[in-house]
């Protein structure tokens, strides 16, 4: 297909479609003249993926394009390239092992490369709830951990094996993708349990 | 106590508090001369407060200053105020109602208010998740809602109702404070299942 039937297949302008070409996320068409090249399905599912990628998840242009060469990647275990394509979407190495996130992921059980920019993540999020003096839920920060690791663990058994390309998609995409609807599902819930507790009709 | 000592016992550059005082992040001191003012624990608390919304929570000065504004707000019943901080937290009202959103809040029987922004975050999650083909876990996206749902009537548990005050801030901070704890928990949670599953040492 041309250009502008790819930009009508997959719902992206055609403006947009040649900015992505052009930053390199998305391969070229074959070119069948010095002016115009033919797109197909390979194409149209990319669209959807970088899409999904800098829509909800809001990444950038420089971390989708990260994102999208771990996912081509073509050598390494899927070990590795699952740790390459995380490293992508936390945005680098951590220069610093912080203590208190190290602490409560060795109390977990959980094994965790040091260096892990979430454990970055995780240090200032407990510096942050400690510092605003919140209450937290009976069982506190173990709780949360605990809940999240039972969902993990499922979600990693999503991840197909039949070839390294199709683990490191769902991976990375599940990583993502997820993120955004478990933060618009928790103010939802928040608002509705709100409104049971301090709702004019408690029930 | 003076500027200078209310950078010291709070951690934040004299520069940073003159920017926040600026901005009415920040209440100003107790003027004592013209060009001289007085600073409490209260200024204090506040710094510990503005840097806990603008660190792991990443919101911008404005945002912020919504949020702020919401906790501060003098009147209204709890409900109205967690609404007017929710709003300001999630960044404004929404246009039009996202069908698949409503369509799962109602199947969850979720009481949630027209126009939430929620609604549009997680319509467009689950657009991008159903685009991108994502495999989910057993369960699908109402396993997610049920986990949400048991943590955050926990949460809501945790508002004190002693003064409006209290309640807004806790019920908001919160809100923004578990999030960042939640990615970076399940990040490494990921991290661990990746392991167990793909690592050498099968455990």
């Amino acid at each position: 297909m041309r250009i502008s039937e790819l930009s009508r297949a997959s719902g992206v302008p055609t403006a947009t479609i040649k900015y992505y070409l052009r930053e390199g996320l998305l391969h070229s068409g074959e070119l069948t003249s010095a002016t115009q090249a033919q797109y197909d399905d390979g194409h149209v599912a990319r669209l959807r993926l970088i899409r999904a990628l800098i829509g909800p998840a809001r990444l950038s242009i420089t971390t989708a394009k990260s994102v999208l060469a771990a996912i081509d990647a073509p050598e390494g275990p899927v070990l590795e390239r699952l740790g390459r394509a995380s490293m992508a979407v936390s945005g680098g190495e951590a220069e610093a092992e912080p203590a208190a996130a190290r602490e409560l992921v060795d109390q977990l059980g959980w094994q965790v490369e040091p260096g892990s920019p979430a454990l970055v993540d995780l240090e200032a999020a407990l510096t942050a709830i400690d510092e605003a003096q919140l209450l937290l839920i009976t069982g506190g920060v173990r709780r949360y951990a605990e809940l999240v690791q039972r969902l993990t663990v499922a979600e990693m058994g999503t991840v197909p094996t039949e070839t390294p390309e199709a683990a490191v998609r769902q991976a990375v995409l599940g990583t993502i993708l997820i993120e955004p609807l478990l933060i618009a599902l928790r103010r939802l819930a928040l608002q509705d349990a709100a409104i049971r507790r301090f709702g004019k009709q408690h029930s």
